[in-house]
């Protein structure tokens, strides 16, 4: 005999699955297929020489340290460097505000730890990040979604929705996962300032905000929250968590992110994480510290702007030469996707398994959504592939949306 | 304003604190006390060499697989070196019954999270592991405690335990953390025979099996239970989930542990690790493959063996030699810790305080029991010392008692 396990399980494991994205992801693994699906950043950008020269250094001058057990707040210079670094873009934080996580979908998960319990409501944009959702399922989330637009996430629909008394807010102001769109000035004030008015946090996500390929840097809901506590110059208090990572700025193979937040905040999460793995791998933060010190994370970010911003650029004018009228797309003005519209009739199962059958592949939208999955859209990767593999890829899935159309049409007919 | 941020906790906060010996550590870390309150290994025996030839290899020949993303299961050459390292030990597992983690504190965490619903009972020794009720206190845990002697947990006053229905056993079976006592064959067999009998799985913990000084290794009880469900060739079933990690094999430094368990369990933990942290730093598990390959864990595991031994030597020796008659202590197998029991009137924080003020510092006991609290208890480390501090040490540890002990007659006459 053995223990049924499946009857030994937690209520949560209920709402868990496996990430779509991820089993679709298997599908689209076959060498010869050009994927938009996953989220990778380019391979052939990662600095491996700066990275080896960062090992060395830390091995010889630091090696029984950085082998050693570490404090779970993080590495004092990596959060010294992520202070300095942030500032310029306007975040001004101690060393006490910031904690380092194993990525930030760590950072995802000890906030859904911290705030979340079972039943509670979570304001999500609609679409929104997978990864949040499966991290926030887990402490029994529920869910309610305010549309995004070209602009983000409608502010004008928001009071009537806080007076709910959702948990707190998950935003993704900049180049959103999955539709590439970025909150506007106007409505971060606007967010800002409903949040501090129904005392409803918000949970500010930023894994792309740096990769910015045209326009001014959007100033982060923490910085406008931040100018609004005025006399608080500690970081005493707030009604903003901020987290971002390193994923996207250096190579994501390291897991590390980090949470900046009110210092009570911080100690509670510190707690959580020593519950939840001790600390993140002192090797690692003091590998990424000495990679990207001295100014090279700003160097390395500039090459990848460059490189990213071309990958784009080519997928929006494929888009434009490949796909039907009847397809609309968002524009971003960084990050690493953009987000395609189908008429609402499209299937699109189907046309994902017609582009597999073309070696083409994408995520199909509808795996964004906490609640309804209005329409047929595409989210569309562009930081992974080569400009001529994207031109290439664009030419072979717009054959399979014009094909789809065209069954749709006759299905409607 | 701000956010009131303690009252937007989620329930499960509130059982959540700071480990009491996170904070006791801060008061030992003065470079002039001799400490044997941490866990930490013998800085001076991390193969830093290695790891620096390991670095080299993995970035010159793999540098963009090992910064990028990775799958959550783990690299699978590491896990392939796991497999045939543990079959060493008699533990038959195929690649895909194995999950890489972040440490084995994450694998403690993970299985709160699969199997308890708030209110479930755990059964847990006494004393215990404090890192695991940490982990398992965030998921809304009780506890029955079921106390250990010389040979381990006390079988004979299982059944009546079982009988109540804990969700799962958690057992340390070798040099146990903190009492440094090891479970008896006869006793790990009965044990195995109560799971399968009641359907309620254990949770073998076992980082430190390999640390063995003397005598012939323990068979794990993951063994002991494969061996029962002699149909299964697959590893479909079974009532063990095992744990062990390369923290005291190689380094804590790098956060690297491993679970053991049926394919159907694996599949669901892998799910929860995704929405956790999507997966560990593909660098750091490939660094560690490259360095634990080729024979080279097994030869510095023999090294860790001949130095932990003299340690623990002098410490026994010196214990002989220093502490007074009432005081008994274990002679741990293996392992990082001993215990020490004083007599029941001694008071355990004024003997703390003492011994620090002589510049020694222990864990005193009372931290790793989930229920009451015998007695005066020391936990002492003899793994992060040299023998010469350990035996000045230990004098200096010994005044302190003999002086609480005078206090605590004369308070009692």
């Amino acid at each position: 005999m053995s223990t049924a396990w499946s009857h030994r399980y937690a209520q949560r494991t209920q709402s868990v699955r496996s990430s779509v994205i991820r089993e679709l992801l298997k599908l689209t693994q076959r060498p010869e297929i050009i994927s938009f699906a996953g989220g990778l950043p380019a391979p052939e950008l990662f600095p491996v020489e700066r990275f080896e020269q960062a090992c060395h250094t830390v091995l010889a001058q630091n090696g029984a340290a950085a082998l050693q057990y570490g404090p779970t707040e993080g590495y004092v210079p990596l959060r010294e460097l992520i202070a300095r670094h942030m500032r310029r873009y306007g975040i001004i934080a101690d060393v006490g505000n910031i904690l380092i996580t194993c990525g930030s979908q760590q950072a995802l998960d000890l906030i859904g730890k911290l705030l979340i319990d079972t039943g509670d409501c979570v304001l999500v944009e609609a679409p929104t990040y997978l990864g949040a959702l499966q991290a926030f399922n887990v402490y029994g989330a529920k869910y309610v979604s305010v549309p995004v637009d070209h602009d983000g996430i409608r502010v004008d629909s928001l009071d009537e929705v806080l007076r709910t008394g959702p948990k707190f807010m998950y935003v993704l102001p900049n180049f959103q996962n999955p539709a590439g769109v970025t909150l506007s000035e106007e409505r971060r004030q606007r967010l800002v300032l409903l949040a501090n008015a129904y005392g409803i946090p918000i949970v500010e996500d930023d894994p792309y905000g740096q990769l910015r390929y045209e326009g001014g840097h959007g100033t982060p809901l923490v910085v406008l929250d931040r100018n609004n506590q005025r006399t608080d110059e500690q970081y005493l208090s707030g009604n903003v968590m901020y987290t971002s990572t390193l994923s996207k700025l250096l190579a994501p193979g390291l897991r590390l992110g980090w949470m900046v937040a009110p210092q009570e905040v911080i100690t509670r999460l510190v707690q959580l994480k020593q519950g939840a793995d001790l600390h993140t791998s002192t090797f690692i933060q003091m590998v990424a510290y000495e990679a990207a010190r001295d100014g090279f994370l700003d160097q390395h970010v500039r090459k990848l702007r460059a490189v990213y911003r071309e990958r784009r650029d080519t997928m929006l004018a494929a888009l434009q030469e490949f796909f039907p009228q009847e397809a609309t797309w968002t524009r971003p003005e960084g990050g690493l996707f953009l987000w395609v519209t189908l008429p609402e009739a499209t299937d699109c199962e189907a046309l994902f398994h017609a582009a597999l059958r073309q070696n083409v592949a994408f995520v199909p939208g509808s795996a964004f959504y906490a609640d309804e999955q209005p329409g047929c859209h595409l989210r569309l990767n562009f930081s992974n592939s080569k400009p001529e593999q994207i031109r290439e890829g664009i030419r072979r899935l717009g054959e399979a949306v014009k094909e789809q159309l065209r069954t749709s049409v006759m299905a409607g007919a």
